[in-house]
């Protein structure tokens, strides 16, 4: 690979993936793709570790939030809306532009949630048809925690909502163990495939709720995309026919290596980019107790203007990463390494930045960095243990 | 090829596409990606002969003819929807998903408009927000007149919304000469890239009522997405990448070939492949006069099983194409033959459906099919006129 791609999406697309995408097209009513489709759905009911539907949508993330959304409520719902970001910002601006009666609870960006004030809102409000979570904060690199949320729900009768877009595939997310009722992820992140697929599983609870709804709707119809689904293993309106190609590929890779395998990866990985940017003098944003395994935000090197900085990685070392967003826009930067990413991306990132540093004429221990991150992947990468 | 691709969508995507989805991805904040979002837009402005605003969104035509919908109106607006086929339906039925009111206006499927009924509908009902028009019905493979259409609502204060999925790229539309409010089309039919992306062109007079609508919206909200495409060549969610990889090499090659010469293949082909059908026995489903160049409608060959007919075709000769739809189920099927189409593809499918006929020892004269079809191509093609 010629770019280094460690963008917090679209994420890198492994070879098979990209050769997937040059095969000729399928009719979406013939037989041929219908088996592609059901390959592909439970397939990713093994990533998703549900027996709950599952659907797919041509759309990005963004529209998969607004099809749970549309799907679940009707207007003047009361839902519990909690964030630590800007997606969670999202999801919650989506609600509120349907008619959604959503009750904010928000927590600072870059912090933890504070699970017993969530505990105590839904005490509070009894009412409360869902609550609205984000697992993993793209934005800040907070991985928020699910399977506790899962648990607070369980004692509610409220779904459990999950933008998963940035989680799935490479954080632990037990849809079923946990108790998430509506998991939303896209094709462009963990699943390392190109943007435009969204993909939604739906609990039992959920459909009930689904079943209920007076939002209007028509694309986003999860009762029509179901019942296509089960009578005849197609989708209502055309597929992204070519995506589902590569995500085909993505799947067999993430099987083949074992998912939990790959989450062992994510983890691993996390800390040794953590650890050797440490040693280079970048301060991580967050804590590792709260770190995401699928993207790391640092602050912002002092000293350099960060433009010029982030200027110099991709032109003169072919490195693309991101910036802050919102509020942390001028504060962090953000090194996506979900999917295809592997030990030689990780050290060649800390090199590429490194070496920057350097040619901004700061010092930077570049070699006990590289050495350091290296020695993290290789001791904890061949333990036994997952 | 190894299979030939006559359906009515997805159709053939030409080995350039094929191959530029093969890229890796970039980060769709980064300068490269504006780049190529501003050379599609561009060049899809041409194709649309438009220079009104051109918007992309990651969806399928479906979510083309929805965006239309829920930027243009708010609740109880009055429309009139105007169907000869299903999707002209499926059009109505979105808007009154949202809550439209749709005075409904229907001719019988396989025949045309008919344009005086509709310039009276608009004479009676003056507070019309828009006309929603189908201009070619892929379910029947009829071409609707929209230049017809175009001049009737100059008289009139409404939108003239268009769902050209089928149309754009294949048959003549010139929007702005024409005086089309939006045109909503979708990336696998005569643009050749595979399904995933919705298009849609917005008149400075539909971006008056847009701003007026009331109906809720957020993924599909259309001036969220001028706005950013604006102030940074983006989009304010993550676009389908790689399928703007392939949109960008068939534009290049509907631009090299010329558009006018593109839709004068299209009704060669259209004309040569009825004529060798004739020959065969099997006949047209509309008139020359208001038939589709994109799509073109048989009856079922009498005296066969047409599933029988259909699988044979599939499995021997490896011609895929398409049964009929709705009330059309059982009495016609659809051949496409837009974008990637050639002589001898057209020649192949005459060819291998004349061979079926034979297969189930019916008398077909393909030898004289082919020898029209490949005279009406080689004589009409090869004239120095459009």
């Amino acid at each position: 690979m010629d770019e280094l791609i460690m963008l917090p999406g679209p994420t890198a697309i492994p070879p098979e993936g990209l050769e997937a995408q040059s095969r000729q097209m399928i009719g979406h009513r013939e037989e041929a793709f219908s088996k592609l489709l059901v390959r592909v759905t439970e397939n990713l009911k093994k990533v998703f570790f549900t027996e709950n539907d599952l659907l797919i949508f041509p759309a990005s993330g963004t529209g998969g939030l607004e099809i749970a959304i549309v799907n679940s409520f009707s207007p003047g719902d009361k839902v519990l809306s909690v964030t630590n970001g800007v997606f969670g910002q999202r999801f919650r601006e989506i609600a509120k532009a349907y008619g959604v009666n959503v009750i904010e609870l928000d927590f600072p960006w870059g912090e933890p949630c504070d699970y017993d004030k969530i505990e105590n809102f839904l005490g509070k409000y009894q009412d409360i048809k869902a609550v609205l979570f984000t697992h993993n904060e793209t934005s800040t690199g907070v991985q928020n925690d699910l399977q506790r949320m899962g648990e607070i729900i369980k004692e509610h009768d409220a779904l459990l909502i999950v933008d998963a877009v940035s989680s799935l595939g490479g954080l632990p997310l037990y849809t079923d163990k946990w108790g998430v009722d509506m998991v939303i992820t896209s094709s462009q992140k963990a699943l390392m495939t190109p943007p435009g697929l969204a993909l939604v599983a739906v609990s039992p609870q959920a459909w009930r709720q689904i079943e209920q709804s007076t939002l209007p709707k028509f694309y986003w119809d999860l009762l029509k995309a179901k019942k296509y689904y089960e009578e005849s293993r197609q989708t209502p309106y055309t597929p992204a026919v070519s995506l589902l190609y590569a995500l085909d590929q993505a799947l067999k890779l993430i099987l083949k290596e074992g998912i939990e395998n790959v989450f062992k990866r994510h983890r691993v990985l996390t800390r040794a980019l953590r650890r050797g940017m440490e040693k280079l003098g970048i301060k991580p944003f967050v804590p590792w107790e709260i770190a995401s395994y699928t993207v790391s935000s640092f602050y912002q090197p002092e000293g350099i203007d960060f433009k010029d900085f982030k200027d110099h990685l991709v032109k003169k070392y072919k490195l693309h990463f991101a910036g802050g967003q919102g509020r942390l826009k001028d504060k962090i930067f953000r090194i996506g390494h979900m999917g295809y990413v592997n030990q030689e991306m990780i050290l060649k990132t800390v090199e590429s930045i490194g070496s920057t540093l350097e040619d901004f004429n700061f010092k930077a221990d570049k070699v006990s960095a590289l050495a350091e991150t290296e020695k993290i992947i290789s001791e904890e990468l061949s333990r036994n243990e997952l």
